[in-house]
């Protein structure tokens, strides 16, 4: 128990039956804010991801970075009394949280409403790529899957060439945070009613989400409007997309009232009113000649951050397409740790995006460590399940309890 | 009070003084799970994406979209009395949110420090591109602002050129969760505590938590590893990325044990084990002979959905890379309700996003409709603030209260 400490979320419990990104997104935020998170992996290795990033002392960085602050307790549930072993669990979680393929769970005997026998106001929340429900839930899903499907992938690169996939998380790490966000309110409704809830949550939903006008647009002009990519600029607004600086990119946002900065910082006054320039709908039919004239002035500068002081002394939005690497030593990542450094006893110092959540009552960063494989088999099933140490020494030597030293 | 129906979150009343799209995500969250959420927009024309897609009536589909179930408050911020007025509905509310640039609020004497004064167990979320501190939290912000700071722009597009961005809300949604969690978090806080909170969430690390390798894999290496964009495909696993199919494209994660299904798919049994070919560290060495092969194998169908049902034959993770059209009468996504339609007052019917949390006790998409500009002026001001019809009248007449139709 050493590693939980007061926090918001201090008094829950979560039993989580998860792997890889999405659903271990959703139980690290419920840790690293004070929830007592119980990790149940399956043998042979646990989460697969402690194979991922195996860059020191064969520890899985990957699953540190996702992972901070639970509890491991590892069971082979092919063996007799390892499945009973996570059903006796149950009772005390306030929540069980789990991204395997729908149907896993039913064959398990861990669906819904097995789980309301054991505790009447469970919460369960299943994550998975397209959903329990629908003719693709079956489907095996990826982020990049439920990507595509949800019309988010169409959204990025050159109209006339096939699209370009963002090489991170975007879908899982935002499907956790809905899932998380989704069980906080189902525990404020069990505070106020004694009910649980079964909740399904897919990246496809959540993908979905982010479309702020496309779907609207389509639908609404009766398939008039068909949005779809269109490069490295937006459609509607002018000057707005990314623009190649010196050695490097810039993002600007010179669109309506930000347009007459543009030009004051650009040296040009007369472009605020001169016809075909003063209005993003006079400058929208030709963008490619605005475009062309942002980037003539931008190669006047010897690199992207002396055009960015320049677009900044004129209040313009603008920013550097910075780098991983000109992330993780930035001073302002720094100083709000956007950026944290994680001390793991098996793989020693790195640096991984810092907690998300800033509160005015607790730090973000707290000194969290990931669970060895199987570390807290003794503690849990000993203070939780009342088992003696006879008891879990006989789960061992079964072959039920599985630990490994990273 | 017409709007509100019994959901997970009744009870809980939020003052959203938020506008776009990060805030009103947050808030519109919370909406349509039941709580009641006043927005106080400000003359002269309220939230400016009224302005956005009026695509029927004057009514900006945009607006609509992300303020669905909200009650609106409209008041002149600039007129003797008008603060006033919002700082008197502080005290009847558990939550603010506030989604202005950093130093604003306190410039209208509402920050955290005000707000306790009104109501001591007060919790603020501040939603910001950037955040409220840090040598950048000045600088204007948007969405791609944000996600170029965040070295997320840097991970799309081919790897020598300039990137891509995707042309939809990511980051804000995204953000708008966060903050949402974050806030279902704090009133779980002060119902064991009774404590409020104030919530520092912004783009920049919202978007910075996406990257679930990324991070650790450079500062793990010492910088031996430097995470880029390299096009259409990953470049630790192989195959896994965007494939030209006939008439569109096909995203296919074949990887590890995958490989054997699409092995299997194609009619090449023998490259499940052929010297070259049967990991993906073979594979990766001559990932375009791999790619080739797979995208000439997809050119022998007559379009996607032949190519994605032989491969769904085999349970290959696979997808076809819908455009937004498809999306919209796709039978999973009208089953799923992944795709609603609003049946809206003032503009009629059109089709957004689904509610992406769905839950086993209430229907996802409820019929809801966004407030017009001030339309609970009077319900508000009378119930929660006790005013009579003669103050209110005298508010309007004075400009302090304004509202429209649409």
């Amino acid at each position: 128990m050493s590693q939980l400490n007061p926090h918001m979320l201090s008094g829950i419990r979560i039993l989580d039956l998860t792997r890889a990104l999405a659903g271990p997104t959703c139980t690290r935020l419920f840790a690293e804010m004070g929830a007592d998170v119980i990790k149940v992996e399956a043998a042979p290795d646990g989460d697969r991801t402690r194979l991922v990033s195996k860059m020191r002392n064969e520890r899985g960085l990957y699953f540190v970075q996702q992972n901070l602050n639970k509890r491991s307790v590892a069971i082979d549930f092919s063996k007799p009394g390892g499945l009973d072993l996570v059903r006796e669990l149950v009772p005390h979680c306030d929540v069980v949280v789990e991204n395997y393929k729908p149907g896993v769970m039913k064959g398990m005997g861990l669906a819904y409403e097995d789980l309301k026998k054991l505790r009447e106001d469970i919460i369960l929340c299943s994550i998975s790529a397209l959903g329990q429900s629908g003719p693709l839930s079956h489907k095996p899903g990826y982020d990049y899957i439920a990507q595509a499907y949800a019309g988010v992938t169409s959204m990025i690169g050159p109209r006339d060439e096939s699209p370009y996939i963002p090489l991170l998380g975007l879908g899982d790490v935002g499907t956790g945070v809905h899932a998380a966000f989704a069980i906080a309110a189902s525990l404020l409704y069990r505070a106020r009613t004694g009910r649980g809830q079964f909740l399904d949550i897919a990246l496809l939903d959540c993908y979905y989400h982010a479309h702020e006008v496309n779907v609207h647009q389509f639908t609404a002009s009766a398939g008039a409007m068909k949005p779809t990519r269109s490069g490295r600029h937006l459609t509607y607004l002018c000057p707005a997309g990314v623009f190649r600086g010196t050695s490097g990119d810039i993002v600007l946002m010179g669109f309506m009232h930000h347009w007459a900065d543009v030009c004051a910082a650009m040296g040009r006054p007369e472009l605020v009113t001169a016809p075909g320039w003063a209005t993003d709908a006079e400058r929208m039919p030709h963008f490619e000649e605005v475009i062309a004239l942002i980037e003539s002035w931008l190669q006047s500068f010897p690199d992207v951050d002396s055009a960015i002081a320049a677009f900044d002394a004129h209040g313009v939005p603008c920013a550097p397409v910075l780098s991983i690497e000109q992330t993780v030593s930035h001073p302002h990542f720094i100083e709000r740790g956007t950026i944290r450094t994680i001390h793991d006893p098996v793989a020693g110092e790195f640096q991984i995006p810092g907690m998300p959540i800033k509160t005015s009552d607790f730090p973000a960063n707290n000194d969290y460590v990931a669970p060895l494989l199987g570390e807290h088999n003794d503690e849990v099933l000993g203070s939780l399940l009342g088992k003696s140490t006879a008891d879990i020494d006989a789960l061992r030597v079964a072959g039920v309890l599985i630990s490994k030293p990273y």
